[in-house]
């Protein structure tokens, strides 16, 4: 397995594979990898010659108050996991050399950006659509695989990819959960024990609505007022938002007469979590 | 040569191209093809194996009021054109194939966008910041050349290409003029015979401008207030702007005490034309 730090030669490694006939899969990560990160990788492993994995917590996706100095790293670490998952490059690169003095070029997308995670967060998809915008340019990979888990994020990239021509297959890959269903995220090591307790009630709260909406149920705001008081009775939350949207659009679905898709986001202590479940209606006979 | 409409066709190609080890050069066009374009066709012809045209009048880079249904098509004799100068492929996309519905990803640059062109055309910038990341990522080249007639274009082009990390060597070349001194320009076909012999009063005073800087004129607010009243003094004419500025960021320079550009834009009758010529100050004995 080869470390590249320098983006000339991650674009040299990759302009060499592709000259060879040879196929990239790449998995944009920020590091602190966990079973998630691991899963992409084995995914994106199965889909082409060579896995490249990239490691950059990105400062751009991240607001003057939101943890970007806090966020949790561990590279040694994270090198063993790819090694393990059979990554053949393990991309580094420097904050200094991917934000140079003067950079001013963002990739925004629109109406997909501003709901959901977007509406408390408005830089954040900008940040996140331009650093992929220059980790694709320089690992060239036919395909990238991004987690479900940040369902909004992986709706916005493929937007993006579609829009802007980038020939490249993106791949979501479904969320890993702890044995007890909480989604797993490099912010989970934030959490108290106390804490980590009130955070399962997210996915409780998630699958009891898919579970409700199997059953029959279709009215959208029903199901947001359960999940809201199921998760609002523990003190420390937060609630960001509770939702019901669109898949595709992640426009708001008020009545769900198709499959959608819902999304949320608490605090829960001073953390921030998000997870989100695919809703398909009950099948009811045609009368 | 071969003309490609389809955009997935043209990715095709160029990853054929690359596989073979051959590298690609693109010349960008909104066709109406004159002998600045041709210029430009036979730099980019020596830059690499092989050269494709695009010709695709984007309609994201003009604004509502302006001029992009009169805009000058003449398809045949473009093709004409590019297969005189030895073009590989011309590309051709179509409109309703690069702006699906839905389309909702722009590419922008934020401060060497604002000046000068951006601040009469505020969606210009943004429109071919995008079109020209889409055919980027289409024809993938490793060479693109864009005319210095478009100064500004070019130098946010390149500031696009550093900051998102794109693997290509942008090359501006030479303005190309008529005998008389006017900057070729498809929009040149708008003048009336009275309106074109006003037209050369642009590049009379960056001619003069030039000269006077060369001969010790150092203040750029003169030498603009002489620019302004020897265009100004022709009825037809509403200057937009004339400016000097730094080459490379665009910021107003007052003092012309190292090189420099100038730029306007001024409208002669309805037709709005653009021009720049570069200052160099005159060496100075140092004492």
């Amino acid at each position: 397995m080869e470390t590249i730090a320098c983006a000339t030669q991650m674009q040299a490694w990759a302009e060499r594979t592709r000259q060879a006939g040879k196929t990239i899969a790449l998995v944009p990560t920020m590091g602190c990898l966990h079973e998630g990160h691991l899963s992409l990788m084995r995914l994106a492993r199965k889909q082409a010659d060579y896995l490249v994995v990239s490691i950059f917590v990105n400062p751009t996706q991240f607001a003057p108050h939101e943890d970007f100095d806090a966020y949790p790293r561990q590279l040694e670490q994270d090198l063993d996991g790819c090694r393990d998952e059979g990554a053949d490059v393990v991309f580094t690169p420097q904050q200094d050399s991917l934000y140079t003095a003067g950079f001013q070029t963002y990739v925004i997308t629109q109406d997909i950006s501003k709901p959901l995670c977007g509406a408390s967060r408005p830089a954040f998809f900008r940040g996140v659509t331009t650093v992929v915008t220059k980790l694709f340019h320089m690992v060239d990979p036919h395909v990238a695989v991004f987690g479900e888990k940040d369902y909004q994020q992986l709706m916005v990239i493929r937007q993006m990819a579609q829009d802007l021509n980038f020939n490249i297959n993106i791949i979501g890959a479904p969320t890993v959960r702890e044995a007890d269903g909480l989604a797993m995220s490099s912010r989970n090591t934030y959490l108290s024990p106390d804490d980590r307790r009130v955070a399962l009630s997210l996915y409780q709260s998630l699958s009891a609505t898919q579970a409700a909406v199997a059953a029959g149920e279709t009215d959208s705001q029903t199901l947001i007022d359960t999940a809201t008081r199921a998760i609002a009775r523990h003190a420390q939350t937060r609630i960001d938002y509770i939702a019901i949207v669109d898949p595709l659009s992640l426009e708001p679905m008020p009545h769900i007469d198709r499959s959608a898709r819902m999304a949320l986001a608490v605090f829960v202590g001073g953390t921030r979590l998000i997870d989100n479940i695919a809703l398909y209606p009950a099948v009811r006979p045609r009368v």
